[in-house]
């Protein structure tokens, strides 16, 4: 599918391959071999990538974008107003990272080589014009100059994907971080000077080293899960480019229509229970953050953590799960023709669960054969179980309802003459070209009935979904906020890392968390469209 | 994509996502930390699975297929005559492999667990079914008991996939690979009895065990393509699931009709000079096979493979450049509508080109960083690069040709009138649906002189593409049957070993190999089409 449409997709889309596969062999190089390259070539390759993509996006926003008639259309789906703010916010975070990085590479700079000493100062005007880039002109279709756009879209992905896997294997990073925690674990200040004077690129005592090395340890999951979104929407773009969006097909003002639904009144309970599990989230997460490094309240704040997600996940996979019986009630007629935009969207959604679920699966493995009996090994397990149902019954329910017609319901709900229905149909299937036809044949099949009984019924189940959407958002919100600030227990309870060894769990986990705060950020997306097409 | 068309492939969807994970936890668990598992927990998982997709094609062989109307239409492109031949040879090859397998855990069963002793007697079984199974229903698009199908269809998949991750890092198999090599290199026959009598484990002179042995290592490589390509196989009978074929869409007697081509005359010297790289390339395999393992002709083994390759790549990508230059010339209308058969095969085709290409550029990165300078490790850079080349233009070419819209080409080799061909097209038009409009502008815009020399020239590129792949058929072939019969050169030129050590190398080489066989079975089917269709 991705070859497809044009052959210049398929140059562009060859070039990105390629320079992602050579990357990605110079980076596992590394990872397996750290002293293979002579010159430092990992490094140099990421910086030649993200040089190039600089001046492709200079060349785009001083140059191209001023030509008339670049970019006729707009992409009303991509870069909602969620995603760019959260893209600000994670740019923000990293761009104070890469100011602590600088610092402190230049504090070591008889330990560190030239490449990676000048890595942040390209990585940081990188991220900020990408950032620039995205929030202006993440809607566009672009129908000048294909092949220069194309590829340098790809080169731009390329370089996130590649920063990202660079910095999931940084293996000077994780040997700073497991020494770090084992000295605070024994809690001897007088090792952690012995352990400075072995070696010379430590910090030996700098209060502003310190605070630097502190910063840039704290900050990295920013920069990883920055990253990857950046790639998502420069993705979307890359699809977007030569694509002719018919005008009016799709106003997605969710936000704003689901604050006048919730506004408005009518629904109560659903935000009711969802402010109510925000604002113990909070509390638990900041409990959990301030007790989980001191040793006499690290086991409290396990069971803090884990007992507040005991406690949601359930109520969460029974309201999928009333959901899904609610849709089934209805009895909706489903959309069948192909489109593109909900086929992406379902694909990211699935894409992104994937991070969560082999998580939940590697924790319940390691919790099966190491941890039975022990309180945390049986916490674990029960969290995973429950995060796993939850996952799959949260996306049948996201997805079932995203193939929902929404404009059959549209005309249920204003009384509408079946003959009329089928007019607008009608108008609708010349607008759209094919894929109502199927919605066509049913209205005639089963007109609507006008009674009460069944006015109050479609009231009723539209009234249910909506209760249920707004709690879900809320509560996958929190979902979000939690690992995206930094809260690891799968890392920080040891039983993954004791059980597949130290490297292999620091990768996956940073492989999957990201993947997982991606998958609740585009889950409560999807949710919201939910809600407003009920 | 995959689970845009029905709520039902939703549902075995993700049954199969979740096995796939859930073992995939498992199997790598065991990989990690081999005395983690006190039950042989992974072992077990796949013996339920297969018993269960035993249980299932069974139900599906013995009743369901004996229902009226089960499978009303068949995919005329699915499961061609090329790839069922290529799955019985390679099933062949793994019965055989069981048997030696079941001959080895018998004799050794005291230090095997009993999961282990058990599983080639329940996988020999759950081959030859399956193997049965793809041969007489891989057409089939089942139109009852879908669910049922699916899920069926999911299970017998993810066994695939869960046995060719878990033959990919059985450990203990590398570790006797190793052993055996390592003495073979010091050809110290005592030290070898030496090691034989410090462990219990091992054959002791038996002839027999050393047979079975010996049988289970070279055969290994078949059972693992084996299950990707049943697996493969498996996929597109799950997509076809419910699926409605148009009668006469697509008649594949591609075979047939290449042997006509080439029967009738025409092109000479394409296949002349493909059968002569077959036969060069035979007689280089064999010599390289009895050479390798001999330390004295080891390297005229290796130059001799190399020199093959150096000298077929180059001509190869050459073949590929020419034939873009003819497509380029031609003017060809390309196909603008989506094509979903045709999508499935660039996919699949781009897909298995991934396997070729990593292990291109992470020997590449070993070869640039270690043996520079080396004769060895100069010869794999060149062959990389080649490769690389080759690749990337066969690719292009295949594509480009695959989207190029035939039926205008056979219009004109008719001489018919333009206004004839429009109303050829304007039926067109009607029949396919939509997609074709381009083709009728440029047909009104410029159309056909009937003039010899315009004649003449198609003729010409006709014949020019004729021969293009035909030698391009017959040198995939050749690089096809190389690493199929166990020439893997990659791993014993021993520079990936030095540069990512002895295990990520072999897991890398054993799931980049099998993508790369099966990418150019599936290049020379496409170059069937191709050379049918010029």
């Amino acid at each position: 599918l991705l070859w497809v449409p044009s052959a210049r997709r398929l140059v562009s889309g060859l070039v990105g391959l390629n320079v992602m596969l050579f990357g990605a062999a110079l980076v596992a190089g590394e990872a397996f071999n750290p002293w293979g390259f002579r010159h430092q070539e990992p490094q140099v390759f990421l910086l030649v990538l993200m040089s190039l993509s600089l001046l492709w996006m200079l060349w785009y926003l001083l140059w191209a974008r001023r030509q008339p008639g670049l970019s006729p259309h707009t992409d009303h789906h991509a870069g909602g107003i969620t995603v760019t703010v959260v893209l600000m916010v994670f740019a923000g975070f990293s761009l104070l990272l890469h100011v602590f990085r600088m610092g402190y590479f230049v504090m070591m700079v008889e330990c560190n080589s030239f490449a990676k000493v000048i890595s942040p100062f390209i990585e940081a005007p990188f991220l900020g014009l990408q950032t620039y880039f995205l929030w202006a002109h993440s809607k566009d279709c672009i129908h000048k100059h294909k092949i220069i756009t194309r590829s340098g879209l790809m080169l731009t992905l390329s370089a996130d994907l590649l920063l990202w896997l660079n910095a999931v294997t940084e293996e000077t990073l994780h040997l700073q971080i497991e020494m770090e925690r084992e000295n605070k674990e024994s809690e001897n200040r007088t090792s952690c000077s012995d352990l400075d004077n072995t070696t010379v690129c430590h910090c030996r005592a700098e209060t502003l080293c310190l605070v630097f090395r502190k910063g840039y340890e704290i900050l990295y999951p920013f920069n990883i899960e920055y990253c990857l979104m950046a790639g998502s929407m420069l993705y979307v773009m890359w699809k977007n480019v030569g694509r002719r969006v018919k005008p009016g097909a799709h106003s997605h003002e969710a936000q704003k229509i689901t604050f006048r639904i919730v506004h408005s009144g009518g629904i109560l309970l659903g935000p009711a229970c969802g402010i109510l599990v925000l604002l113990v989230g909070v509390a638990i997460f900041i409990l959990y953050q301030v007790w989980v490094s001191q040793k006499t309240h690290r086991l409290t704040a396990f069971l803090l953590f884990y007992g507040y997600h005991l406690g949601v996940m359930p109520v969460m996979s029974l309201c999928s799960l009333a959901g899904m019986v609610v849709h089934k009630l209805e009895k909706h007629v489903s959309e069948d023709g192909h489109n593109p935009t909900r086929s992406l969207d379902v694909i990211l959604l699935v894409g992104a669960a994937l991070g969560q679920l082999s998580l939940s699966y590697f924790s319940l493995v390691a919790a099966l054969s190491e941890g039975l009996g022990r309180t945390l090994g049986d916490l674990d397990l029960c969290y995973s179980v429950l995060t796993l149902l939850e996952l799959i019954l949260q996306n049948i329910f996201i997805i079932e309802g995203l193939h929902r017609h929404p404009s059959l319901h549209k005309a249920r709900s204003k009384k509408m003459e079946p003959n009329f229905i089928l007019k607008e149909v009608e108008s609708k299937v010349e607008a759209d070209g094919a894929g109502a036809l199927g919605l066509l044949e049913t209205g005639q099949v089963s007109p609507v009935p006008p009674s009460d009984q069944k006015e109050n019924n479609t009231r009723w189940s539209k009234r249910a979904i909506q209760e249920i959407c707004s709690f879900l958002i809320l509560t996958n919100i929190m979902l979000w906020i939690i690992p995206a600030f930094g809260a690891h227990p799968q890392f920080e309870n040891g039983l993954g890392k004791q059980f597949y060894g130290f490297t292999t769990w620091f990768v996956l986990v940073n492989l999957g968390q990201p993947l997982a705060v991606f998958y609740r950020m585009h889950s409560v997306g999807a949710l919201m469209e939910l809600l407003v097409t009920a």
